[in-house]
């Protein structure tokens, strides 16, 4: 928010007193890390999901029989987005980890991390070339390639950082011990590249151990997780390690930063929401001669033809931008991100980024009524699944609900009501409209067009029907015990 | 809001003290704006940056000849992604300065605000139409549509946010000419929608003017500009507005919020830097039959076919990550945004957008040495107006130095001659290798490949290089002047 300032005078260099100039050098040099992390959050959340386009551009032509060989490559480009969404995510949990260590950059950290992103933004490839040959050993190596050089990177950036502590976060930098975090910091970024190096060397004789190793390193985080439950489970709980560690951020436990979760949230719902309209202006311009001679000249007929598409657009739109809306309003009140919660969203995002594929992909096949029905319930399922990991990020929120939720939301917090519905719409609705096209299968298509319809009003309209829902339990609760309602603090004043 | 009908609060909400509940009813539906803004942000930015993708995909296949009918579809792709970069950009600063005036939002702003960007993201297509069937007045007519239903949206956002004055910018909430400025707001933002209201009219009977009109909706915040700039000289600079009018900020002459130009900059340089790694791949993977027949079954072998693909690739990654380092570099040190400064910047984002262009459409026709040649010279000259036009926002900052720079970049500042040396690198490093390729247009291959991977290490070299710069030109000064260099404090403590 620049507004207009204080008129400064207007030559106020000289005002500036010549402290010491050797940290005024640093200082000059040294830069806030926001921006650029709001960069490579904007990136990554673009590499994670854009994957799903060459899912979306399957060509199949009217004639062509939905066969084997069409089935195996939808699978197949299905798992390079799934996979890809995952791996990214990894990889974006790792860079956020990183940067909770190092607090601030200069130019040479900055110029390290888009060396960083650049080879990040490799991995789809190399995703591609595994799930199309899955026997050549290539693309696993290729992939151990990528991540030992990522981790080369970060090993770097790491080393840097800690070789000039006013650049690593204020708790760390100040703590007698930086050499010890250090190890530590370096022996979990080299951990993924070291078994990486393994897998490197079985594929070029036996791969599938490679690929063993490989899903280890992408699921480390929560491998390690689930053996430390174990752990505490079957030894009890473990004593805290020595007081030096006491403060370490750069736990793989460690909850991420919210700002980032939501920054790359935002990332992935807008790049999902505009990847239709792009579809629309390439495909639905119709052609200058087509409009002569197959609709005499009318424009206007010749774009109705392209009706179904500009509504599953709008549809579409309208779905993202109100998933987002209650991803926001549910982050507005979240104090932080658990790593469960992490996980949940990064669920829900992945379906969210299959929107796309349930409103256009499905509608290549929309030929006959039957697989209109088909259409209409893979966009609900999609819906659903998307919708109902939200609401598991929330109910996930709430298991521990002092440390992670601010007190309006709480169990019996004022907002509580209201975000349940908020987060409850689109899993009941996309619910109740997938069983109604069970019943009343031959008005599949307006059940849905129906449903899309009637949610963005109701989320207008939940604040007013929430209340009302309220009130009435008030009179009901009213009418058994009229005295207690004038003492309770949190009813509001119209009680 | 009303509370669930649990008789006590659960943890420690106990600890909140019960004040008035009005007020913390307002609070607490009220939120801070910053996340959706951001989201609208890289919304706008996707969707601006997104029409080049149709220019980039356009199919020519090897035995086709690139006659007029190709030219003219390319030419056509092109002006739509020009315009629609435009007007995206357009109604992005109107977004920008609509929140300047609207301090925090509700669900229902945040709704209308989804319901805004729905309509933005149909603009391009009416372009498409537009430029495919320049006589039909249909897309003129549905562009106006458009206009008017955003200005309608916003409209419907301010009436709404000036009846509920806590969602204003504090220092028009609590002024007492509330009244005065709503009208004056209303004003601005409706003056696009009835022009468009007008052009709407005419395209029925007289479709020019309407173009013209259109024109001038697009161009109303530089048109007016120019009229008060020409008034003013004219008649002499204008007395300033009554003292009501004294602390506007929906001005159109009004610098935009610098925090809003970084992320829609950033979410243009995060999509420019990821589109072709989509296009890598959904076709650098080699079609399994396609290896075996033709390559025996070796993929690498396969792979090595596309090898100019993936070095353009990992050039274009270099270039834009650069530009986007040259970019933060720069709005690290500028403390506010004015609309020269915005104007330039947007025109220089422009050209980042068209970059994977320069990559990856003409290397289509790279089947000749000839059209390598023009290849690579395309390249330099889209990476040097893309650069020249950074470098331009810098010179327009310089002019206006005091308002708009932090002291240590000024003339004489500390970190002057590094941000000069910082920006000025890729205008001189693209126009040598444009140069070069005149004079050795055999090598121009070469030349273009030694430049790209010579930029990036003179990044990591700048600090050194511009040090070493500076301490020659100084030993030059010393030699001269002796007695001089102790009492200049702008010069750095190594002297």
């Amino acid at each position: 928010m620049s507004g207009p300032q204080t008129p400064e005078p207007a030559l106020d260099d000289q005002g500036d007193s010549p402290t010491d100039t050797r940290e005024e050098d640093t200082a000059a040099a040294t830069q806030h890390s926001h921006r650029m992390l709001n960069f490579s959050d904007a990136l990554l959340s673009i590499i994670a999901t854009v994957m799903i386009l060459p899912v979306t551009h399957t060509e199949i032509s009217p004639e062509q029989q939905f066969d084997r060989s069409v089935q195996r490559l939808l699978a197949t480009r299905i798992a390079v987005y799934l996979m890809t969404f995952l791996i990214v995510t990894v990889a974006w949990a790792a860079h956020t980890r990183l940067f909770q260590v190092v607090g601030k950059i200069d130019d040479t950290l900055a110029l390290l991390n888009l060396a960083c992103m650049m080879t990040i933004t490799f991995l789809p490839f190399t995703f591609s070339l595994m799930v199309t040959f899955p026997e050549v050993p290539l693309g696993i190596f290729l992939f151990c390639v990528c991540v030992i050089a990522i981790g080369a990177v970060q090993a770097l950036i790491v080393v840097y950082a800690f070789s000039f502590p006013h650049l690593l976060n204020p708790r760390i930098g100040r703590s007698a011990h930086c050499g010890l975090y250090r190890r530590h910091v370096l022996q979990i970024i080299l951990r993924g590249p070291a078994l990486c190096f393994l897998a490197a060397g079985f594929s070029l004789f036996f791969y599938p151990l490679s690929y063993l190793l490989m899903a280890t390193v992408i699921f480390l985080p929560h491998v390690s997780k689930a053996a430390g439950w174990c752990r505490d489970r079957l030894m009890g709980p473990r004593e805290p390690p020595a007081h030096s560690m006491e403060f370490f951020t750069f736990d793989l436990q460690e909850p991420l930063s919210k700002e980032r979760v939501e920054a790359f949230s935002d990332g992935v719902y807008a790049i999902v929401a505009t990847l239709l309209i792009l579809d629309i202006c390439e495909d639905s311009v119709p052609d200058a001669k087509d409009v002569e001679e197959r609709f005499h000249g009318s424009l206007v007929a010749a774009l109705s033809a392209y009706g179904p598409q500009f509504l599953a657009y709008f549809g579409s739109f309208a779905t993202v931008g109100l998933l987002w809306f209650a991803h926001h309003s549910l982050f507005l009140h979240v104090r932080k991100a658990t790593q469960s919660m992490g996980l949940l969203n990064t669920l829900s995002l992945a379906f969210v980024g299959g929107l796309p594929l349930a409103y256009q992909q499905t509608s290549a096949f929309a030929r006959q009524p039957h697989e209109e029905l088909e259409r209409v319930r893979v966009s609900c399922a999609i819906t659903f699944l998307a919708s109902i990991f939200q609401f598991a990020v929330w109910t996930a929120a709430l298991l521990r609900e002092a440390e992670t939720l601010q007190p309006s939301v709480r169990f019996g917090g004022q907002e509580h009501a209201f975000m349940f519905a908020k987060l409850a719409l689109y899993p009941c609705a996309s619910l109740l409209a997938f069983l109604l096209t069970c019943l009343l299968s031959r008005f599949s298509t307006a059940i849905f067009h129906v449903m899309q319809i009637a949610v963005p009003f109701a989320f207008l309209l939940l604040r007013l029907l929430v209340r009302l829902a309220l009130a009435l339990l008030r009179a009901l609760q009213g009418l058994a015990q009229p005295a207690h309602c004038a003492e309770d603090p949190l009813l509001p004043a119209s009680c």
